[in-house]
């Protein structure tokens, strides 16, 4: 694998309008749980299922709803330290800076910076580990294969977030020359780079980013279902629970994946998401022509609904 | 992820009696593609629908079933010099030594070497890459999800191998300490390790060994499906062409993966299967106790059956 | 089950511009086998593979889309008497009559009338029998759970029709009083009628109506797949062949069919759906009101789209 | 469809060895509702999630495990009346007699008689109607497609039981001849008859007899679940209660079925199963030949294990 030693996308800290509502969505729509609560802060932090460490999702109660950050996991303190060396020496980010541990609950030192196209990222080696809940005689002996007692739709993990943003080709940079990741996918419009589906693992994407002339923007954070069946569930608890839903159940052309999309209550868009493909450093980019972005998208519909491009928060 | 370079489990060189049944199963049942043929050697290479690289599965005319080797790409050849030296050093292996490009197919240079339970690995970083036939207009422009006209089970990968040996610890050493694999899940015996499931990256296993008094042996080759669905697919086409079933469909308890076990001609065993967890290097390794073996292997019945220690090749 | 004898939908003639590219969609795309040819009535004959009568599918080359007629097995000659002696003192229909044995290939004498809505039906007792192509020795000994060999979308069988039209309080008043079919669903607006899931069988419908101010028109002709799964297969398949995809996947509140809606070349719907629920005459008709009729028809969405009431053949 | 007017299997009356570990088993692992008590009788009453009527299985205390008796659903008093002669005048039943309204809660007279394998039935016409709480304002009115806070397994409906018995020719004369039923498969051991799986509707089995040495024997009542992926649900289910597997996940040869076998702790056996296909009349009947019943039974292992001939109660 890829040498850098960037786990995974380890958290995103969403802002929501209303703290009352979005937790409803989150923890009884969704399904993920809460695990702690800072109110100096406002902010509440949740885990999916089948994570071990000690959160993955931070709401932050604000005037604007979108995406403070992201958080990405390294393999050791070593690396922290050397790829916050690296990005510093890139020139190519801005902002940067060491925030001290305990930022997060259970959370080490972290490096926070941000990318060409806007968005603020931080790395972190430690987080507490709270366990999946499957073990039945501790954590890790003997587990079922899942835990008895999930609510609403119940995504086994926070997977990735895709994000708008003008200069796409620094943050490509970035990512691939700095913190090495591959590009699975890419979308180009002539010569002109003007999507890019990211991978630090063997998923098709960790992270993806798409040009829009603007800085910082949220398209949506993702989270993993174990099948196409549990994209069907996922659909009808968002009807029964009359959750706005953008789009799906469907087909993205690009990485495979099986899709729902939707709305929490402040408008900021959620997936759940099954399937795709296993990705390798070594596998050549696909690459989608802007002239079928439609396809690339949504792979039924074959066009682009009105919100992909025009709803972000 | 883990830093060590190894990419994922390359090909494996299976023995068989007879290459006609042999490869009638392979392509028509299993639902591989035949790609080269090397008379001198008696030997058929083929690949699965969604590799890129050239083959994955090498089968060779013997006069004993079982696995003449498993190869390993790693990310590049200076990853395989580096590998092959800490190979050396950890005086873990016998046999080494270096293979000329060439001595399969597309194939680069290859570093041989036999580990404690036995079994022989190669390690190379070039293979020639024939694509995986869903790009419409050229490999990799604007691809279908998956290509039309498959055959049999067609699984989308070549995944692991379950191997059995006796000197289990010398060969996680090598695997952990040397090659840089995680233990993603591991069977005690009281204080003794007997089952280890080693991944080099997110995937919950790249290669498992059980502790049985034998040398290099055979236990099965595994093949990737996209759902539960295609499992039950599979045992229909099973039974459909009097293929022997050995068990499943069923769901393991370690890896959570969802399977079906068969046999090809000469009595070598497939797997087939979907679905387990992400997996990644800061997960506490699963512990299953000896006692409990059956749900660990086997989680419906609860219990091996006979087969699973007794018959291997 | 309801006595009057009506079996099932038993056949669909529907209209389209060309011949060519119709076959190829209702053969390559939809899956359905050829099996018979009338070139003096521009008509092919084709089944479904789980379907033992000589077809259900009657594509006739003409002027204008939408659909000739509907047809009816019943359960015998008997039946067939008593049911148009019944249809005919009921005053319901016009244009009632008597079509010799070999108006279709291999199926006997068929009473034909047109509905209150203008549509034509016919009843027919007697069709040559084909065989589903499962049994290893001979039609039906020991088969197999299903045939190999399938192309395109491949549903098991032709399911329901819907149908638009204006006097639907007269055409439901036929199918429940003298058909003696079941109301399993329906929609209301106000006091009024506005939709009708009928049912002859243990299905949650084997035809519908909504009332619209057309006479005879057709929105879709529908087609069973087994699984959620095979209806994202579906729409894979559509994608790839640039078939026109109308709506899904999707589930419908009615009826809870997991569906996909998509147009022949002809501009004609077609559905491929899997679910739905176990109907029994006992059951209580479910009521939809005409403010939800979004997710009554469309789950997930929640409201109709622009073609579902306005794009008809 | 048939014309007697026989609906379904209404309910299965099952003696269990204590009342507490058995409701245990019931509503928390396969995951039905109860309904009422009855003291007196050392009954209790159930229903699955999806069925309309007061309840479908029914519990009682007993010394031995077993059948009492099973129940079939008449579309209205006349038929249970016509039917009662019909039964009468075959001369093929013993102990017949009418039993009063209200021996069940909510349930008119029944018409009761013991059939030539042994077996006790009862036919009644009505039951209370309960509902299946998918409407959302008032019973059926909007509903969504499945209710929240299911428990267990949760099948949908009670299906079907397989009896063993005897005298399998008379009762295959009065289901077939008197009832009405339809012979939808059948095992042919030479010219004998050993297996037939008869239907009143369009499910492929309403109730099975194989022939065995006995009178009266109950082999499995049967539960319908959604899809594949609900029986591996259940399967994990049943692993994580440590609840007795006898077989499965797996298909069946006959029905298509897909199925998982289980039992009770009082050592009944239960099936939880989806799949198979649409049953008409007119469909030829499918026959297995008594070699290969392995495959006609479990379609995967092509072998009937130990259990499915010898352990019954």
């Amino acid at each position: 694998m890829a040498i850098t030693g960037v786990l995974r996308p380890g958290h995103v800290q969403i802002r929501v309008l209303e703290m009352g509502p979005a937790l409803k969505h989150y923890t009884q729509v969704l399904g993920l749980r809460e695990v702690a609560r800072d109110d100096k802060t406002s902010r509440v932090f949740l885990k999916a299922w089948d994570e071990h460490d000690h959160h993955s999702v931070v709401l932050r109660e604000a005037e604007e709803a979108g995406m403070d950050r992201m958080g990405w996991k390294v393999d050791s303190p070593a690396t922290l330290k050397r790829l916050a060396a690296d990005i510093e020496k890139s020139g190519l980010c801005t902002e940067l800076g060491w925030i001290d541990a305990g930022e997060q609950p259970g959370t080490g030192q972290m490096f926070r910076f941000t990318i060409p196209t806007g968005h603020v990222m931080e790395l972190y080696a430690e987080r507490t580990r709270l366990g999946n809940n499957c073990g039945t005689a501790g954590e890790d002996v003997n587990p079922d294969p899942w835990p008895d007692g999930q609510t609403g739709i119940s995504p086994s993990r926070f997977d990735h977030c895709l994000l708008y943003g003008d200069d796409l080709d620094g943050t490509v940079k970035l990512f691939t020359e700095v913190l090495g990741f591959g590009m699975a996918e890419r979308v180009m419009a002539g010569p002109d780079l003007i999507g890019a589906f990211l991978s630090c693992s063997n998923k098709a994407h960790d992270v993806a980013f798409i040009r829009q002339p603007v800085k910082g923007k949220f398209h949506h954070a993702s989270f993993l279902l174990g099948s196409w069946e549990q994209v069907l569930r996922a659909g009808d608890i968002l009807s029964r629970t009359k959750t706005s839903i953008d789009i799906g159940p469907t087909r993205h052309g690009i990485t495979r994946g099986e899709t729902i999309y939707f709305f929490d209550p402040s408008g900021n868009r959620n997936e759940v998401f099954a399937g795709g493909y296993s990705y390798y450093p070594d596998k050549p980019a696909i690459t989608w022509h802007a002239d079928d972005l439609g396809p690339a998208i949504f792979y039924h519909d074959r066009k682009l609904n009105e919100a992909f491009l025009s709803v972000f928060t």
